[in-house]
């Protein structure tokens, strides 16, 4: 039976290996489901060129396709950093119920991953962030939103 | 020369198709540098049973690999609905300059999609979050942060 720290080992083995290869920072993660690693993950952003390939996301990604489903609520995430916003939004819709962290956010702050200022950003009211947000085309956009709505299958 | 209202139509046309044949919500993106798009994306979160596959995200991704980066700071992204945090987190680390977008938040909580309460979450102390954060295994975390730290060609 494998333990809490097994799982936080296995992902900080993911972690540095695509760290030393030049794939992406320190971050690693596994998804878990009774007991068993059902997703791996570990920081791409460079070698894949895309912003949004932490450790996490990669790891729900490949749970969610090993598993066949973008439902992973009988799951746990063990995640070398402390998740940033988008990563927590992403456990968030992934649904899984427990996060479990190695080194927290201030760590990552102190070899210049700073995460706070996004979680700041992110409590903001919209027009106060530092990243302008305007509105365009409402009306349109409300169409298709209205349209959504009267779609017999829809799924959330 | 396109106009903002071309763009979000255009996002708009990507989230009709998506959602019209089944692949997700409402939801559909572009990126746009120097008046031209150079990525899209539409939510497809039940085609590809990917909870991190929204419009915003797959857009990123797409102009990502289509420019060969991870930065986007020279772009701008049109999206058919106000960020949710997740998004607002993918869009924050590709560094896009400005958001555009069609429906609010309030408007997509009537169609039965409420990021309201994500928002909420990200927002509040992570101990007083609905999804349990839980520290295991710091030390050896903290000794691959400290390793990342000494590595010779680190990019943030």
């Amino acid at each position: 039976m494998k333990t809490e720290e097994d799982f936080m080992r296995h992902a900080i083995g993911l972690a540095r290996a695509g760290m030393l290869r030049g794939e992406g920072g320190p971050f690693g993660a596994v998804v878990v489901r009774a007991g068993e690693i059902v997703g791996e993950g570990w920081n791409r952003v460079l070698a894949s060129a895309d912003p949004t390939a932490h450790g996490e996301v990669v790891a729900i990604r490949d749970a969610c396709a090993r598993l066949g489903t973008h439902v992973l609520d009988d799951c746990e995430i063990f995640t070398t950093g402390q998740p940033c916003p988008m990563c927590l939004g992403a456990i968030y819709w992934a649904r899984l119920r427990k996060i479990h962290y190695g080194f927290r956010i201030e760590d990552a702050a102190e070899i210049g991953f700073d995460d706070r200022e996004f979680f700041q950003q992110i409590a903001l009211p919209s027009a106060a962030r530092r990243v302008p947000e305007v509105e365009v085309g409402r009306p349109e956009a409300l169409v298709l939103a209205r349209e959504y709505a009267t779609l017999p299958h829809r799924t959330y």
